[in-house]
């Protein structure tokens, strides 16, 4: 074994708690406006995120997939509102996941197909991915970043 | 169980598979000279990853823990050599680790004390951190970036 269940929810919820400090980073007039190089602003990235996240612990702990659609929010209020409820539902949802499902082929959202470990792993990851966009978004406005390192 | 050692090597090399196509998108002459915001060239980031990927599973596997150096390297092909010779370190020190180690409390590089599992995230996160700094480099220079789901 690498990681436990347990280990890897702890280790992604420190993750949603650095990229929730990310998204408080960001000028309120920059969330949903600033972009490089034609890509997403943080806000949509942070808006995808949430698409992917508690949706996902929902259909392996439940076999329900929702349709994966992301909110369209446009408030920095909004999105850590929602960013704090799916908080919850993960820890909710990651609670009701058999054990032994992890290690099974599931198809998520309809469409991915893979082990379960792989599924979550990619929501992590992306997540990952995304915010250290936004940290290079952060620089660019002249904002220092929260400390990678820091997870509590 | 989450993920096996096995699984989260496999997972770690396909990651270090996309890192190793985002060094090569970059045009030879922005690889080491690029950058946004005050941050550190693609390259620089790039010979971070190096320093942290073998040393880490050298010092899991044989407790000889090397001190934290990056090489100062300049060009793409010198980078992408220690990439490929880091690739083959990895794979063989990750199989000398024990088992059991991954759940012990470590000491890395003579200063980070924590779960062996949680040193490697750290070191498989970083590099996601950073390479999706990368693509943002690369979209604002007008180069298409690879695919963040390919990993083969």
């Amino acid at each position: 074994m690498f990681i436990s269940a347990e280990g890897l929810l702890e280790h992604w919820q420190g993750h949603r708690r650095l990229t929730r400090r990310v998204i408080e980073a960001f000028p309120d007039d920059q969330l949903f406006t600033f972009s490089i190089g034609g890509m997403r602003t943080f806000g949509e990235l942070a808006s995808e995120l949430l698409a992917m996240a508690a949706p996902m612990t929902q259909g392996l702990a439940t076999g329900d997939w929702e349709a994966y659609a992301a909110d369209a929010v446009d408030s920095k209020g909004e999105l850590l509102r929602l960013w704090d409820e799916s908080t919850a539902e993960i820890d909710e949802f990651w609670a009701r996941i058999p054990g032994e499902r992890f290690q099974e082929t599931v198809t998520s959202f309809g469409q991915y197909t893979g082990p379960a470990h792989w599924q979550v792993l990619y929501v992590v990851d992306n997540e990952i991915h995304h915010r250290g966009q936004g940290y290079v978004y952060l620089r660019a406005l002249g904002v220092e970043p929260p400390l990678f390192y820091e997870r509590d």
